[in-house]
């Protein structure tokens, strides 16, 4: 059995990052026998500059061929000054779209080795451990109609439309119930019921949803009691289902609880658990080509890949285990740096993965 | 002259921690001859039990008159079972609507002596003094068109509008700058401008007014990046300005950063400087009729009140010196209570503040 990788390397970080968890996809698929085949496209700014279109036909065509998808990092400086339609976010949004890539799994998870990076006081965060399922491919992101037009009074306004369906809600809820019955069977969905009309639809598909899964426990927040509590105690929580733009904000908020960032990947799944992986933080332009960024939320994006949709859990804990090992031994790039740890490159980080395989 | 400020205690522990804000408004009302006359009316779920509707049309009519208006707390679990029309919030966003406060002030200040209670790490957050702008009487709350409709295929689909014009962010633009050019001279604009075009239209204008503000330095960020900078440098801000929503999520997350929302107040004025004030905390139904809440946050907000709407900085002063007072002497309510601090009730933490004053 074959199974095709694409790899997409994007822009600043995008391109070093992902050549050491591609080293470290290398040595699993040898060493576990996988017949992973990978291949290679262009998709956000690096896709304007030699094509002209963030998302080039060719690499959604290839996207769409894939069994999984591992992607870098999208977006810098030198494309901010284009319109919406021709930034680099663009080929993000849609890949996620045209493959309906609909959840969105983003774990946030301190290492015990790296206790000592989050803001917030060790007693709140240590331990910590949930997870965000973020809506991916609806909501205010897409939803119709948007744009700014011109007023009777000859003003300007800027519009976009918040909208899910029945069905929308109900499938990353179900997505989301299945992974609170995997882990604590604690579920909290996060809405603004007191407000938005949209979420009060949420909230009754969740509730409904309940009733076929009496062994999770169903909660439900408002968002701007979410944003506090997660500051507040994180640890209450074991998995959170929310909306695109909620998603968005809570599990950046989430991720920067563990004070390293450049250590967590995410996965967006599609309804049979194709995806894409990708580390939860961007393209930092400012270190790019320096040699200097984390690859390990990368590499651990490949220990995903490699469990949800190309079955190879084992290979899978191979890899989170030989991450383990590296923080054990001290190694830390620059952002995670801390007094009497050893800091590293990029390359000797993947180097240090390797030889831990 | 004769000023009057209408009173709303609201709900849950409303009605106890304004008890004790009108007796600290009275006593400076004396000594400093502000001349101000109080009105009390219903709003939010005590409207709904005695005249069926959270506000009231007597309640809307003294409200438009008052030069001031102080506010309590609205909701709780009593009224959670009712239609989002019929409930407690509508009284709070339909004064806001109706009296065209656009402007909310919401400070996250961090007080010394409560250091301790942050969930950061103390060099964190020591010092921290930020101030959270957030447009109260647009986008998302209030856009058109907005409701659950049925779909074609028999399902059902809730959509709501996040809708900003020119003139409405220009309003609130000015606002902030204003409060930048009083404060650090530093400005944060908070958009999604890489996706939602409103925003695209939100930081164009913001761009526009800082030619008129060459002293206010503005900056621009993504909702998401601000949350995560919020936890991880919050004292990078100063002045942070955004919508209606990301300003709900923002703006409690920087309180919680405090670690004392039970001392926070706040202020939303229209064009004129006209007001309401209240906490930023909510209704606390579970401690509600305890002589528990902490009544700091109602005083703090007679002093925006004072200070902001009507014309009385001395007076303000004269309270905020007196809340450092207790705060020294070691009285502490429940919600701010550490070890080695006199715990006390509501009632006491009112008597403390007179006697201070
Ligand atoms: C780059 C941007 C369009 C994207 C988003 O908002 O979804 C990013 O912030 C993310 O969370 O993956
Ligand atoms: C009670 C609710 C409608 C309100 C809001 O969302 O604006 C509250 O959260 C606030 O921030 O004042």
């Amino acid at each position: 059995m074959s199974r095709n990788v694409l790899i997409l390397p994007g822009d600043g970080i995008g391109p070093e990052i992902v050549a050491q968890a591609e080293r470290v996809l290398a040595s699993v698929n040898d060493r576990f026998q996988l017949g992973i085949d990978t291949d290679h496209a262009l998709v956000g700014g690096s896709a304007i500059d030699a094509d002209g279109v963030p998302l080039p036909e060719a690499t959604l065509s290839k996207a769409k061929a894939a069994d999984a998808i591992l992607l870098g990092a999208v977006g810098g400086p030198k494309w901010d000054g284009l319109e919406m339609a021709k930034r680099p976010e663009k080929g993000l949004l849609g890949l996620r779209s045209e493959l309906n890539l609909f959840g969105n799994l983003r774990p946030a998870i301190l290492y015990p080795q790296l206790a000592d990076a989050s803001s917030l006081k060790p007693e709140l965060v240590s331990g910590l451990d949930l997870l965000i399922v973020r809506e991916l491919t609806g909501g205010i992101y897409f939803g119709q109609p948007r744009g700014i037009r011109e007023l009777e009074n000859g003003e300007r306004e800027g519009f976009n439309t918040y909208v899910y369906s029945e069905s929308e809600i109900r499938r990353i809820g179900r997505m989301a119930f299945d992974a609170a019955r995997r882990r604590g069977g604690r579920l909290c969905s996060v809405d603004k019921a007191n407000v938005l009309e949209v979420t009060v639809l949420w909230r009754e598909i969740m509730n409904e949803l309940a009733a076929e899964y009496p062994d999770v426990e169903l909660s439900h927040m408002y968002v701007d009691n979410a944003a506090m509590q997660l500051v507040r105690a994180p640890k209450q929580f074991d998995v959170m289902v929310t909306g695109n733009m909620f998603g968005d904000i809570l599990s950046d908020c989430a991720a920067m609880l563990t004070g390293s960032i450049g250590m967590l990947p995410s996965a967006s799944l599609d309804e049979n658990n194709k995806g894409m992986y990708e580390p939860i933080h961007g393209s930092a332009p400012d270190i790019a080509g320096q040699n200097l960024a984390n690859p390990l939320a990368t590499i651990l994006s490949v220990a995903m890949m490699l469990r949800y949709s190309l079955d190879a859990a084992e290979a899978a804990e191979a890899i989170e285990a030989a991450v383990g090992q590296v923080l054990d031994q001290g190694l830390r790039t620059a952002d995670i740096h801390a007094d009497g740890k050893q800091k590293v490159t990029t390359e000797e980080m993947g180097d240090a993965v390797l030889a831990a395989l």
